[in-house]
């Protein structure tokens, strides 16, 4: 199996995480997007949108990060773990499947505001796409329950992509953490998942770091 | 079980095709949207977000339109069909998944052209949204292989989010349906299936009606 990502990219942080989580074999594929690698000939072959992360697991190929970390627990949760990151009762993987989907519109706003690209063209930030942000972390924050977790006391899928969402803002000066105790509480939680450190939390300050020296 | 739907909304017409599809029994409440009722403390309770569709399944409260399509499927489909709606085979299932996360990014980029809230209040078209929006059509019909569904030989919950998001032009007199001839082809296939009257045909037309005698 052949995961292709990029370290700055918060989705390929997001299925890496799941990856390294579930305890498959993988070969990691660095995509070279400063040298437009993702409008290859060859990569379009496994991801026809040209976009990372994507993934080759034999003949299969597939694009997309939240349909590929469902696709992983799918096929390969059974064999390693207990169905956990990804439930197989009907109503829990439904409350998974909705904070995917409501986290997809969530990245676009927090995106919108502290955008890598933006970043790094050395453009400020665009401060009127702040309010948008900070709606996304009141809905977050209102989605959290008595739980841990946003489904309750173990992460899922859902968890790590908010995680790798939310996380964008620690590449800004944003310090507005305080105005969502349950998220912030929550997020300094995820960030101690074994997981974390290797997938997601340097790459993180990896990113933060070459901004920092553009 | 509820479905909270508004006939004018594309993701309820998704929703609702699914529903009609399945040969579930449910009762259908149709939200009113323009009184607010979506801001309800009662319906907040059924969809935090505030947005429809919406399901109350017994106890279960579900939002979301492609969640909860793939709830509907994952509890019910079992029981009725085949599983071919939302098929459970991992790679086939991957593969519905990644359309319908595709699916939700080309729904924006077509609703910022065909806006029904930007027509409800009789304001031009954003011309300069045309050519995301007909970016999103090409990607689709590069996503379209030799069957004549998305992903095979019959249509899934991804064929039937896609066409309520391509009927969004059928709001507008956008007519360069030609250039994507496999994505025409299919359209025109999708408007033959049984369920799609009732639940997309008819309310799309009067939708358009509206529109146009505003």
């Amino acid at each position: 199996m052949e995961f292709y990502y990029h370290p700055i990219s918060p989705p390929s942080q997001a299925v890496w995480m799941v990856l390294n989580t579930l305890g498959v074999n993988y070969g990691a594929k660095e995509v070279q997007l400063m040298k437009g690698e993702q409008r290859s000939k060859e990569f379009l072959k496994i991801n026809p949108m040209g976009k990372v992360p994507a993934l080759k697991d034999g003949e299969f190929t597939l694009g997309e990060s939240r349909a590929i970390a469902m696709y992983l627990c799918t096929a390969y949760e059974p064999k390693f773990k207990e169905g956990k990151l990804y439930p197989r009762d009907a109503q829990e993987m439904a409350r998974v499947n909705m904070l995917l989907n409501l986290d997809a519109s969530f990245y676009n706003k927090i995106y919108d505001y502290a955008s890598i690209g933006r970043m790094l063209q050395r453009q400020p930030l665009e401060q009127e796409n702040l309010a948008p942000a900070k709606e996304a972390l009141s809905n977050l924050e209102s989605l959290m329950t008595e739980y841990p977790y946003f489904t309750g006391d173990h992460p899922t899928i859902a968890d790590i992509f908010i995680l790798s969402t939310v996380k964008l803002l620690d590449l800004t000066d944003f310090n507005g953490w305080s105005e969502y105790p349950k998220l912030m509480k929550w997020k300094k939680l995820m960030e101690t998942l074994p997981q974390y450190e290797k997938s997601m939390g340097k790459p993180v300050r990896e990113t933060a770091e070459l901004l920092k020296n553009l």
